[in-house]
């Protein structure tokens, strides 16, 4: 069961979407759908390609994208061993100025997880 | 009318700006001035110079420099479509990594024009 | 007339877009128009969108893509004035980290408009 | 004193690195070992090498880093006048995209000091 | 067959990681170290991880990190298919600025294939 | 004595910089002064803010003021102990993307030390 933290991003993520939908024209609206189409499955699996934005985010440290990828790398199914050892790449790569990502990037998975934070 | 929260942004900034200035030597004090005199009517109009500065903030990923941006767009008369498609520009620049950025540009927007978010 | 580095650049940037073209997929391919729709006229002037993407492209300190705006920009027939403060806001918003790519795009725009460097 | 804000800025640190550590694999468990060795005093004092995490941490823009080396810095013993200069160094580096993390900073310091924000 | 390209960046790698081996202290070591253990073999392939630092190395811009990814990859025997694939969520997450590197990115890859460029 | 390429370096940035002030207004000017101003002794010695300039430019990855930031440090007779030190914080700060440019600052600081490369 989700806790009550992460049911609030995604609302308050479909609600400034819809703002976004409001102003957008045709090429910002061409650039969301590339955006939802470019994690589709194909030569490489749908989980691949949520760790691969999960660990994008994580580098470039976006805690709303990283948060976001935590939900869909759920849904698909990802360990916690698997997630942990991509995250461990992120943390390489982008050294320690990650780390306060990655700290929030583990609170919202335990909560996706249905365990106590 | 502008909603609370922009008001809010801009006494916040204010008050941390006057704690700056308590701290600041001559160096800042100049880098201060240096910030607003770059924004002014020169060869380009200001509301050109402002929609830059929104669009390298966006690209920056900087919440707060887009605010600001915002509201000085605001009162350069930049209009609704204009914004639009600068923010546009700096999705396609800076990519999905800036989409949530994008989110609390436009919800501040829409404070700014006065409508209900 | 345009001096050689820029049409070296300009024939080696079509060299490699005809190699990504050979492995593109559709949502690169989408990506690719993208990148051309969002700089053309509409409520703002092409050569405003032009100057957006090159402030962008400053603060992210891209050398290609600056090199590339500052031809649009010639084209678009922004003058050394209007870009001077373009890219000053640039300097300011980046720092001086952005002043290797500065000293950069100087140059080019001196082989762009066809003084001896 | 130290003001409740940075208390609890340190309280919520070790809550969020303890999920961390429930999670963490051996590298992730190296990499924040490496993280404290590398500000140990040796050729260069601790002194100076929480100067340079703290500048890192203002061009890299990132407030949690930047609060926890203010903190370090204070048990250091970095004068005022030692904090000014040295973000003085990254605010010209970074540029002003910096300045919101500058405020915060400098807010923090006020706190750090006892002094009233 | 490799091209020379490929060949000589691995040269002037070695030659340069000689040097700073020289240099290097014990901490640096153990960043290198911890560098490679991470794209080891674990809950997740290897494959996946060196995936995983190639999209990583894109978003961020560098080079000559995509290129050494790119020989791994090729190395873990991962497709033309898969590699656009993990590619276009690098371009989606990290924007136009990443075409550059997208470019010179594809062009190694067709060294690596053996393909004329 | 210094190699080639740092002297090539040195007298490539000036040539620059001349196109440069050839073309910079008021605020251009500006900024470049308080660049260098920003570096002086005060409550910091001048290597102490050398050694900041050189890690900021490490964790933002820019080679050129990487090497310029040496020069400035080799004159200000830091150790390669110290130097060493220093880029340790900045790689683990920035994580491994900084690799390349951490083994070119090596490479320009074997050639600033006489020895060779």
């Amino acid at each position: 069961m989700v806790g009550d933290s992460i049911t609030e991003f995604q609302e308050e993520r479909e609600r400034l979407n819809t703002i976004v939908m409001r102003y957008a024209g045709l090429n910002m609206k061409r650039f969301y759908n590339l955006d939802s189409q470019v994690y589709r499955e194909g030569a490489l699996p749908a989980r691949t390609k949520e760790m691969l934005g999960l660990v994008a985010s994580l580098v470039l440290r976006c805690d709303d994208c990283v948060k976001y990828h935590l939900v869909r790398c759920r849904e698909e199914e990802v360990t916690s061993d698997e997630l942990e050892e991509a995250l461990a790449v992120g943390l390489v790569v982008g050294g320690s100025i990650t780390i306060p990502h990655l700290r929030r990037a583990f609170e919202a998975w335990t909560q996706l997880a249905g365990e106590r934070p």
